[in-house]
C-alpha cells in the first residue's frame, strides 16, 4: 500500500539512502500548467538543512519530472517525479543493522518482511514524506486554480510552548512556522538547550484549509475527515488527529458546540468545516501531535537482532523535534485528500445542478487562525 | 464509498427510515462456523433502547443471514446481513424536512447530492452502525480463533466525568461501559439531570485490543494507525483518535516517550502497540472523542430550505450523550481493521518463514486499562 | 471479489437456492428518477420460464428497493435491491452434493474453499446474473438521459445457424433475440431437436452501443476495451470477447483494417469504436461465445468427493443453449461499464473545454448491425 | 488508471519519447532473490530491433532498480525499476502532431484530453509494455518457485499461415516465436514481401501456464478468466480474447466441450483450464489476436487538427506484424495475473486446509502446445 487516493492517486517509492526516491500521480486532469521550478519553495519549507534546528543532511532534492508533462502542462498521463539521493552518508548508520532502534520501526519491520534495509530508517524514513510535497504541489495549483482553495498550516506547540499571538504572516518567516514572531528567539534558545541535552520533545502542529466548497467528501466510509485523519495518521511520528475543537468536545455541551446557522452563514465552527463527513464550506481545520524523535544521544536500552540486550546511542544528525518540519507535509496531505475528493465529487455529482449556497458566508473556525 | 476495507470488505446500505439496513461482507476466510444467535450480543450492547439513557428506539434488529453461510458455516461467498426497520416513528421528523438541523448532515447532504432523505437523518444516522458491529461480530470471531486476538473498549470520560478505578469486569455490567463499578450512580444521576436540562455532553472513548501479533499493517498509506484513524473517524459524532499516549506526546520527552526494550520485552507501551505503522505485538490501544449530540430540546438557530432564518428543537428520542453507546461500535472498527490486515499481511509476507519474535512479554499499554 | 466498477460499484450477493439474491449499487449520481417498474423488463427479457427453450424455472424476480430511493429518486446513497428465491426446488440437486458436475465451478470451489453449496450450482450459477441485469437497469436509463447512448444486443449465432436478415425490430419479438424474423421457425424446430437429443449447443451474443462519445476510457490498465472484455468474460459460459472486427483481424491487411478518417467521419469501423482504449465516437462493438451448458442428460464421466469414478446425468431444468438468453445479461455488463467509465471520465477530464468533434459522422460498425 | 493488480500491483509510467519509462511494484513478497541481470532475457525478447522483422529502433532498456531490493533480496516495499530512453529520434514524427494517423490512439486522446504528446505515440506507444515484461520478470520467477508455474506462449497464427508442426524448443530459437522451425524461411520471405508492399498484417499468439494450481481466481468479478481477458485485452493492438476452445465452443456440442473427469484426472481440457472463474489444475490456455499495424508507407485518408482532409504516410520504423514481438508481453500479462490471484487466494483462503487434489494428473489442454 504505497499508494494514496482513489482517483488523485500518488504512489510513493524509495529508501532513505538507496538510489533515489520518487512517485507517480496518476489521474492528475489534463492542461495544467507545471513547470520544475514550481517543486522548489515546498521542498524547501520541508527540507532538511533549512536551519540549525532540523536535521544536517544537505539533500539537494532537485526534482527530475520523467513523464506527463508535454511542452508545460500535464496530458491527463502519470506523472512521474524522480529525486537522487546525493547525501546518504551510510556509514552513519553501521551499527544500526544489528540492533533496534527503540520507537523506530526497526523492529516492526524485521517481524513483518524478515528483512529490512537499515540504512537511514530506509523506507520507514521521513525521507518519504518529500514525494508527499512534491505531489501536493501539483494539488495545492489546481486546487487554487479551480476552486480558490489554499492550505497553511502552522506549529501551534512546541513542547510546553503555544503561540501568544497569531499572524499568518509570521508563519513563513521563521524556521518554526511559528504564528507568533517575538517568541522566535525563545524558541531558539528552546531549542539550542534540547540540543545540548540529547533528548527530544514533541510538538502540535495544526493546518486550515480556506475555501473548499460545501459538498466535498464521501460518507459513510469515504468522509472527508476519516480520509483527513488517515492522511494525517499516515505522516512518520503523528500519534493524533483533530477535526475542528476535537477532543476539547469530550467535556463541551451539545448547545455550546453545534454551529448555528443564520442567513449570513454558520455563526461558529466547532466542527472544523466538516458535517456527516462532508465540507460545509467553512474553513476545514485539523491539528495533529508529532511525538518527540526517539533518536537521542542519550542510551537507551534495546536488545539486538540476536536477543541480546544492548544499548543504542544514536550519532547521526537528528532532529530534536521532528514536527518543526512536519508543517507542509501536514499541508500536503491535506491538499492530496482534497483534490481526491474534489474529483470524486464531480464524478458522481456533476448531475446536480447549481445548489444555491444558502449559506453564504461563514465565520473563521474556532480558535486563532483567521 | 460505503464499502469499507480492502480484502475483508464490507459494504453497508440503507437509511434510519428505510425499509431495512444491511451489509454484504466480501472476502470472509470460508469454513468459519457462524449462527445467526452469534450477531445477537453485540448489536444488543449497541441498540438503542438499552437503558434510558439512549435513546427510546426500541429496534428489534433481527438479523436475517441472506447468502454466504450454508450448513451454520461460511462459504467464501459474500455473506448479506439484512435487519428490517420496524420501528421507524417517520412522522417525528415532518419538519426537518424544511430546515436544517444544526450539527447535523442535514445541510451538507443537500448541498453535496441536491436532494436527501430526512426521516431520521436518513443514511447519515448512526442507525447504520447497526451493520458494522454486525460485520464485526464475523471479524471478532474469526480474529479470536486464528490468533487469539481480543478487542474490547469502554467508556473512559463523560463530560468532565473520569474514571477512578479500572476494572474491565465492571464495564459489561453497567449501561455506560464505565470500568469503575461505585461511580455508575453518580453516572446516573449526571445523565438524568443533563436530559432534564435539554442539554448534552461530549464523551471519550478508549478501545485496546490483546493479541495482536507483531507484523500487522502496511507502510506508508496502509498504516494499521492509518487505517485505525480512518476507521474510528469515520464513526458518527467522532472529532479527534488518538493511538497510544496521543495528544499527551506534545510535551513529552524522547527519554519518556520511546519504548525501550529488554530481552523480556518493551519496557512501556506509549506507542499504542504500533511503530511505523505496524504492530509490535504489544497491546494496540486507541482513544476517540465523540461531540455532544446537536439534537437539543433547547432551540437553536438555523435556516430553512428557502435560507429564511428559523428556529429548530428536536423533539424525538435522542441520547443526551451518544458516546455512550459509542463502545461497541468502535470495537467494531478495530476489528474490522485488524482482520483486513491480518488477510493482507499473509498475502504478502506469507513467504516469510517463522520469525522469532525476540521480544516475547510486553507489558500491557501505558494507562489503566491492565 | 464481488464487486464490481470503480466508481459506479455495483456488488451483487446471494446463492442460487438461498433466501434471496441481491446487489448493493454505490456511487450512483443523485436525482435520477427510478421506480421499481422499470425493472420488469429486462428482468423478464433475462427470466427462465419466458419461453419453453430456456429453463422452466418460474421465478417471480420481484425487486425491492432497500435504500438509496426517496420519493421515486436516488439520493446518492448506496442503492440495495433485493429478489427473494421463491421457486428454488433443492430436492433437484440432492446427488451432486456428492460428485463435480463435468464443466461445471463443484470442483474448484472445492478445491478453492473446501466447502461449496451445492444447491443449483450456488453462487455459481448463473441466477448471480438477475442482479447485473437489475442495476444496468439504472445504467441504461442515466446513460440515455444523459447522453443518448444505447445498448443493445442479439443472438448472432446458434450452433451453426447464422442470420439471414439483420432487423433490429425482429429481436426482441421472438424468444431467442434473433435479428431475422424469418428464421425463427427453423430455431424453434433446432431447439427441440437438440431437447430431445439431451445435448447442448455453443452460441455467439453480440452487443453494439450507440451514442457513445469520444473520449470514454482509461489507458492503460483502464481501457474501455479491457474492461468489456473483464466484463463479459466474467459472465457464466463466456470463453472468448471480441472487440470491432476481433479475430478477423488475424488475416487482415493494415489497409483495410485501419478506418480511415475524412471530414464527414471515419470511413469504416473496424476498430469497434475505440482506439487506444478510448472511444472514438462510434458505435461501440463486441461479440462474446458462450459454451454450450454442461448440464446435460447425456451421462457423462466424473468422480465424486472421495475421488471414486462416478457417472452424472442432469434431471433438473436446464436450457440446452444457455446463449439465448445471455443478450440482455451482455448489455447489462457493456452498459455497468459504460457508466463507469462516464463518470471517472468527467472526474479526471471536467476541466477540458468542449473539444470540438472534428469527425461529426461515423458509418455504422462493419458487420450488418445497423 | 496505469496501475494494474490488486495485491501485486504494477504502476508504469512514461511516454515513448519522453526522457524514460518506468514502473513500481508494490506488494511484492519479501526475500526474494532478484538481480538487475534478470531483466535482460524477456527485454531482449521483446525489444525491436531483434530483427530485421521488428522495428529497427536500437533501445538499450538498461533496467535500473531504485528501490525494494537490499543486498539482492526484495524487502517488500515498493520496487521502482527504471529504463531511461536513448534512442528517441522525435524529428521523425513531426508531422503527425498536426494530424491523426488513422488506426491509432492520436484522435481519441485529443478527444479525451484536449491535449496530447505525438512523439511515437507517446503514452499510447506499446513503448510502455516493456515495464510490464519487466515487471513480470518478477512474477516469473516467483511463481516458478513458489509452485513451479512456467508461463510460455507463441505465435500461432502469422496473417493465414498457421503451424505445421509444434515444438516448445524450436518456438526460442527464431524471431517469431514460432512454434515449428521448418516454416521460418517462409515466414521470413512472407515478411519480406510485406515490408516491400508497405503494408501489414494481423497475427495470433497463443499463451499456456503449466503449473497452475487448482483454486486461483475469485469469482464472480475477479475470476481469473476474466481477469485474464483485461490483461490481455490492454495489451496495444489487441482486439480478440479467448480462453480454452474460445469460439469454436459456438458450434461444439456439449458432450463434446465439457471435460469428463475420471479418477485420473480431466479427459480433456476445452475450458482452458478454468471453471466459474477458478483454476482446475490443468494447463492454462489463452489466446489472442493482434490487428495489423496501422503504421504503412501507403497513403491513409485522415483528418488534421482543424479538421481539413490529409494523408498520413508513416515514413518512421514500424513493424509490418506487431504481432510477432507480443510473445513476451502476453506472457507477462499472464504471469502478472496468476501472481496477483496467486496472493489473494491465500489472503482468504489461508485457513482452508490442504484439500485433496482429487483429480492428481491432467491431460494438455486441448490443440497441440503439449
Amino acid at each position: 500500500m504505497n499508494t494514496f487516493g482513489h482517483l488523485f492517486r500518488v504512489t510513493t517509492f524509495g529508501e532513505s539512502h538507496g538510489p533515489a526516491i520518487g512517485c507517480v500521480i496518476d489521474g492528475c486532469p489534463p492542461g495544467l500548467e507545471i513547470a520544475v521550478e514550481e517543486f522548489r519553495l515546498d521542498l524547501d519549507r520541508r527540507a532538511t538543512g533549512k536551519s540549525r534546528h532540523t536535521s544536517a543532511r544537505h539533500e539537494a532534492d532537485e526534482v527530475e519530472i520523467l513523464s506527463g508533462v508535454f511542452e508545460g502542462r500535464t496530458t491527463g498521463t502519470p506523472i512521474a517525479l524522480l529525486v537522487r539521493n546525493t547525501d546518504a552518508r551510510s556509514k552513519d548508520y553501521g551499527r544500526i543493522a544489528e540492533q533496534f532502534r527503540p520507537g523506530h520501526a526497526d523492529y516492526t519491520y524485521w517481524q513483518k518482511y524478515g528483512i529490512r534495509d537499515p540504512r537511514g530508517g530506509g523506507r520507514s524514513s521521513a525521507r518519504e514524506t518529500t514525494m508527499r510535497v512534491a505531489a501536493a504541489v501539483i494539488a495545492k495549483k489546481w486546487l487554487a486554480l479551480q476552486f480558490g482553495v489554499r492550505v497553511r498550516g502552522y506549529l501551534s506547540q512546541l513542547g510546553e510552548i503555544t503561540p501568544q499571538a497569531f499572524d499568518w504572516n509570521a508563519v513563513e518567516d521563521n524556521p518554526f512556522f511559528w504564528p507568533s514572531a517575538e517568541q522566535v528567539p525563545l524558541l531558539e534558545s528552546y531549542m539550542d538547550a534540547l540540543r545540548k541535552s540529547g533528548d527530544s520533545v514533541g510538538a502540535r502542529v495544526n493546518v486550515v484549509a480556506d475555501g473548499v466548497p460545501a459538498g466535498w467528501g464521501e460518507p459513510v466510509y469515504g468522509k472527508l475527515d476519516g480520509e483527513l485523519a488517515a492522511a494525517l495518521m499516515s505522516i512518520n511520528a503523528v500519534k493524533g488527529v483533530e477535526i475542528g475543537d476535537g477532543f476539547a468536545a469530550v467535556t463541551q455541551k451539545g448547545t455550546e458546540h453545534r454551529d448555528e446557522i443564520s442567513p449570513q452563514g454558520f455563526l461558529s465552527n466547532h466542527a472544523g468545516g466538516i458535517l456527516g463527513g462532508i465540507s460545509t464550506g467553512q474553513q476545514v481545520t485539523a491539528s495533529i501531535v508529532l511525538k518527540p524523535t526517539s533518536s537521542l544521544r542519550l542510551p537507551g536500552h534495546t536488545v539486538d537482532i540476536e536477543g541480546n540486550p544492548a544499548e543504542v546511542i544514536t550519532t547521526g544528525r537528528h532532529d530534536p523535534c521532528v514536527g518543526i518540519r512536519a508543517t507542509p507535509i501536514a499541508e500536503a496531505m491535506i491538499a492530496l485528500v482534497l483534490m481526491d475528493q474534489a474529483l470524486r465529487h464531480r464524478a458522481q455529482c456533476g448531475d446536480v445542478g447549481p445548489v444555491q449556497p444558502l449559506i453564504p458566508g461563514s465565520v473563521p473556525a474556532a480558535g486563532s487562525h483567521g
